[in-house]
């Protein structure tokens, strides 16, 4: 349709997730009315996140060093891991500025669909952190569907064999500010069985 | 939040347009968990695209070369001029394949709030090009939304100086396939007033 370098363009955008075939011919008329300069620093910051970044060695969050930020952080509670799916749900925890705690990246979801099995994860890591005796609890925040649930159970069942070591889960329930009537009954059931005394 | 270079990346991304924060999150991570290959390719189309594609001479339309594939090509009629904001458009026209004449490109639509006046438009080129004898017939293709009426508006008064030239605008109405229901009024309005003799 277009020009080739034109499309090629659109073509890469088009690949990338959340991204159409009209938002990247969007993107590429944008890119090819404004200042060559947005081109060039954004081609600079992503040639500088592949080589720069890298995973840390302890959490596998990304990191710019050896250790992560968080890893490396003496007053974050080593004694407290939130296992997360992605370094992407770290960032969403850190985002509530509640949790003291530090993380281990599992690099995804149990998936058989997927072909991805335990073996594809960082569970053989994990295990090795939780032998240290520092760690009290393991808190496991894979996403509520249905990877992250299995996931989840998997975890339980491997971690039971760990004497004084307490395993918790993120609660399910009503979002906060959602709506009752649009909730989705399965939501909305988890929000009954998980009910806490108020009164 | 991230580690510097990912921040950055997410920070270039979502300057883009129609690409929200959380979007540009996921490109960053994506694009973090791939193949280093797909950033360097993503650079190279975007570096060629800069230093290869031009404008053509007489349209205005993206062009490799001096002037553009549509009018360098001898089988299109010289003597229909399509008038378009943009080179999309260029590219919406010809996804039709019912258009044989050329086109040109105005590089936007009259709008006094963004401060775009005709002297910013490709007005002057277009009106050298119709003051050539082969030139039959102008088909204005701009918006139909208030810049692109404004513009509209102007260049028929501008274009009646021209004896034997003759200005069309695209038909306004229903789009092919949505519901007369959720037609807007302004759009049924048209479609009414624009109506055809089928009988």
């Amino acid at each position: 349709m277009y020009e080739g370098p034109v499309q090629d363009v659109i073509d890469e955008f088009g690949r990338l997730p959340g991204i159409g075939p009209k938002s990247a011919q969007r993107i590429a008329f944008h890119l090819l009315s404004t200042d060559r300069a947005e081109i060039d620093r954004l081609c600079t910051v992503l040639q500088k996140m592949a080589s720069e970044v890298r995973f840390c060695d302890r959490c596998g969050n990304v990191s710019e060093g050896d250790l992560c930020r968080i890893c490396a952080d003496a007053r974050r509670d080593a004694g407290v891991i939130c296992v997360v799916e992605e370094p992407k749900d770290v960032a969403a925890v850190e985002r509530t500025r509640e949790y003291r705690g530090v993380y281990h990246v599992l690099g995804g979801a149990i998936s058989p669909i997927d072909g991805i099995g335990p073996d594809q994860l960082r569970i053989a890591p994990l295990l090795t952190r939780i032998a240290e005796p520092d760690v009290r609890e393991v808190i496991l925040a894979t996403d509520p569907n249905l990877e992250g649930e299995a996931t989840a159970t998997y975890l339980v069942r491997l971690l039971s064999t760990f004497p004084d070591l307490s395993v918790t889960r993120l609660a399910s329930g009503l979002p906060v500010g959602g709506d009752l009537e649009y909730a989705d009954e399965v939501t909305l059931g988890r929000a009954l069985s998980g009910r806490r005394s108020v009164g």
